[in-house]
């Protein structure tokens, strides 16, 4: 059996593109593409913490998300002209600020923040999980624009992490769901796993069909396939700053 | 070792208590207390559906969720009075939304919403997998109403559905944590399953301490037996009622 | 002629119930039941004043209100849900608060603010009026906290004070109505009054029938007599406390 | 003892000056000043009636009330710039509302609602009441105006209603209190009344001194002799309208 | 061809009346009217600055807008009821300001913020540049206090400004355009100029017909007239103050 | 003189970049680059019309426009986060909303809405001018789209349309600036002009420096010069579909 996409196998990713420097003002910036999912990941480092941390000595990090309205099939009011964001657009922006949270040292940040905000520009599918994919990048040129400006010593980041989905399609176990197999799922599930293979998160849903433990854990397994991939594209975008990850 | 709370074991539940018949007006009340964690969990019904669903001919169910601001050992600020609901709020509003979805058929509702209320009176942890576990039986209070007053014909039910928290604090895997073992615990997961022991939603992190795909396995199982003994709690609560499954 | 709540008299109030302690959390936690109304009566104290009095080493005393969604008849929907308090909400939350700080010597808290939370978990007329009563006996919990932790010497307080509705209903005077009797009233009149039996707020209105001056003393009257009953209910629930008066 | 704005009398209005159509688009367009308080009071007719009263041949009144940043000693901000009404608002803008439908026979009107705008562009006391006094006049000319229009036949009015305050000020009852009375009222307490003598709305607080039954009876007959003058007055701008009263 | 307002000539600005000391608490309180268009004007004298400015020894000044419900031909929901500045009210608000501040010397009024309040009364076309032609009047009487009260020593301003609307309609090109005119223009323009004839902003826009540089440039002309007339009603107005301007 | 980003000539557009079909799902996606100011604009037809337009058998075309938060050399807090459009938004998505009607004929449309969103994703100087110039292109690709699906017959535009600003920067005019010279402008100007050279909107303003007309109508002809190459621009994107103008 074929993907509606195209893709040959059950157990792979979409073409995966991660495009460095795609503007040219954030510290870190990166457009992530997963196929027909594009996400533009920006990161800021900023000389302030908010108002519970203030006088600690450590920093914080914080994501955003939105998707352009017309990043859809259909075209979507936006959520600044509706005054409020909705629900989905809150769990993802905490998803992903919990996931870049879970591998950085925020002791070692100095009183900053650092923004993350994802920007989904097309979406076919797994913007979440390209968004934590994508702005772990930036993440690691921000911080490295952190080390050149003399912010901080060395890499404050304990291991890479990456997201991916899996779900249940007509009985298939299926990697990195595009959007045509998605809202087909009886169960979608994502998953961030760090480079070392543990697990920051998983959520898992089978609104419509519950699923058993058995199907679960294929499903993680299938998840930690791609997600080593999803690391080896990072690591290859990164180029020859995964050496800084070598004092880590 | 014992628990914080003085429970002996680490697989064991809290006291649950399920008080039907709660509040005079809702179609369902119950108010469920999971040792000190006491939510009000009414279920209305109402001769209307949302406006993407009119003329379909089929139900909806919606979720709401909010703690009294001084349901915890800090007074929270009133949402109504911020304006708006917090990410949390929604996060748990759309959960416990989604868990009683999966088992109800809202083909056979007619054009009629079922409102759940999770009013959460006092707070000392797992709060919405109480709310999820408590609204079930307020559901099933609402439904039977429903079959009384001839608006349908029998429960449109496949399964009970209940919902824990597991985590693992200081290495230790433990069932349905209290506040002070949540506020500690590494990792922090809720399962919602259904009577026949299958997921309906994992939610776990490790935003702290990133976790083992076994250990996650572990804390399934824990969930699992959880969830069992709680169903077995809200069969006792609905005593003759559960008669009404019979036929489904 | 009997009331419709089954009451033998017109200068009648509804059994009134106050459980002392209601929650663990709060420093003073009140469950005020007149009849079928039911309304959680938290009192928090917190270590800060609003702007406006700062620096100044006096306190402050503010109310909020709320009901439940399903506290009524038919659902209501959330104020947090809406995003905005509706105008009753903040009639009567300001009313809390004024009757509250009457008697009250705010100079004597140092700089700090009591929150008082009435959430109405069943309601049958008479929120507000309850909401006061209640509140009045967990503020007086709160504060006696405040004298044990050596925050106060002795109760800042300059009297009791209760609220109670009164109004016409087809000619018959009435005391404490009840929601069938309240909205079939022409005239609905609160009282706020003081142990002494003075006026904090009065509040009369008689939108559909006005109502003559006669007719309006005879309505204080019949409240100032409810209100002495009440205050003797409030000074059976604080027992002992009530000994914290003899030094005011 | 001279009042502190001059006035020679406790018992005594503040000079009243009520000028018809004020401005030129509204139905009943009043300037309404009572001493240093001036109020535009503009009464609209609107060919509709909220969702609740659709279709079922009635008509409605609702009331608005604001004022300008400046219209105090010192500047407020806008209501339109923090994006909510304040609590005070609301109580003032439901209380006017109340006031003049208790005299409006609404069966009347037909499907259409009439708004009254009151908006405040200098304050020196007593700006509630004066918009009621104000914007009794200008209902009365939107009607006539509706009489003109032949969309109702008579009047359908039962009766004047003006509003007037008074207070206990340093032991002395007054009536009409202006800015400099009313901020150092003990006392503070706004009534409504018929042309018949009758309450509408009594409005009475003692936040920082509770007030005897006795004074309270005193305080309302002082009102009663200001609220027949001011309908005096009302009577006297209206002119020969006041015909159209007698057919009521 | 006469006007539709029944001018003359279409060079000729409506009747200008400036009256000053309006309301009795600002600093500057201008009743500006333009034919039928009428604007309070206020100007008060804050002692504190926005946030971006603290410590910079600079002052502010900043502008509000709004037109009471009925000032229109229909009536306009309240924006303070909206919960929202429309996109209109933006526009004028920012115009205002800007027109303002480019002919006073910040730097000279030491930390303080000048507030402009344009409440239209009623609107006859040109709201917003009889609120500038005002608003300067009102600005000059502010800073006139200011100098009274030794916070600055002489007029920190640089020169008159004045501003009127110009248009096309049916090929005539009309200064001054009331709403009758305004409401039927190809094209709408609005100048602001100093009294050196400087322009400091135009806004035009043809989006019904575009129109041509050398119409623009003859509009241009016709408002130039138009704004020195209006700069002598503002010096007529201002009588002896306008000697301030002399040291300049 | 040479220009800050490097231009050798006042009168020197930057290198414009127009890309189609940039995001797939889209009736009208383009991106435009005007030096390093990048916006990406895309037009979005929508089966229906606001409110006050229906049943009139005519379209509407509204736009939106909004800023990445880190287009900008610093970050700007997320509109949909802050719960409200800045006043510039709106004023921007005012301007762009009326340009673009101005050369379409509504009539033509049937009950259809465009939309067109331009959302900037690196801003650098001229983003409300870039977001007009790209989104005329998307729209007549969303218009193209639109005779294809047989929805209408032949192209209801009358004229090009694009946009561009002027300014005066230490006494030299210039055109198209950047945000370096844009910062230190004297004075700036945006005109949007059709391909015929007539004006459809001119903003200008002098807040810190007001202008002589003399060299407001130089700016003028040096704008008219520079929308003549981007109308070219525009034409060389759009390819054959300039032939779709023919029949206009």
């Amino acid at each position: 059996m074929s993907r509606v996409d195209g893709r040959a196998k059950n157990d792979q990713l979409r073409e995966i593109k991660i495009t460095r420097n795609f503007t040219k003002y954030a510290e870190g910036s990166v457009l992530i593409e997963a196929g027909d999912t594009k996400v533009i990941c920006n990161a800021t480092v900023e000389d302030s913490v908010p108002y519970f941390l203030r006088g600690k000595g450590k920093g914080w990090l914080t994501a955003e998300y939105s998707m352009l309205p017309r990043a859809t099939q259909d075209r979507n009011i936006r959520e600044a002209a509706k005054g409020k964001l909705s629900g989905r657009t809150q769990e993802i922006k905490r998803l992903i600020g919990r996931a870049l949270r879970s591998v950085i040292d925020l002791d070692k940040l100095g009183e900053r923040t650092i923004w993350i905000d994802c920007d989904v520009i097309q979406a076919d599918g797994g913007t979440r999980t390209a968004s934590i994919t994508g702005a772990f990048v930036a993440l690691i040129d921000a911080l490295s624009y952190m080390i050149e400006k003399d912010m901080i010593k060395k890499l404050p980041v304990k291991d890479f992490v990456a997201a991916v989905s899996v779900g249940i399609v007509k009985d298939e176990l299926l990697l990195d769901l595009c959007y045509g197999e998605d809202s087909n799922a009886h169960v979608d599930m994502n998953l961030v796993m760090t480079g070392k293979g543990e697990i920051i998160e998983i959520q898992g849903t089978g609104e419509e069909n519950p699923f058993s433990k058995s199907n679960m854990f294929k499903l993680v397994d299938l998840a930690e396939k791609g997600i080593k991939e999803l690391i080896e594209c990072q690591k290859k975008a990164l180029g020859e700053k995964v050496e800084l990850f070598k004092e880590v």
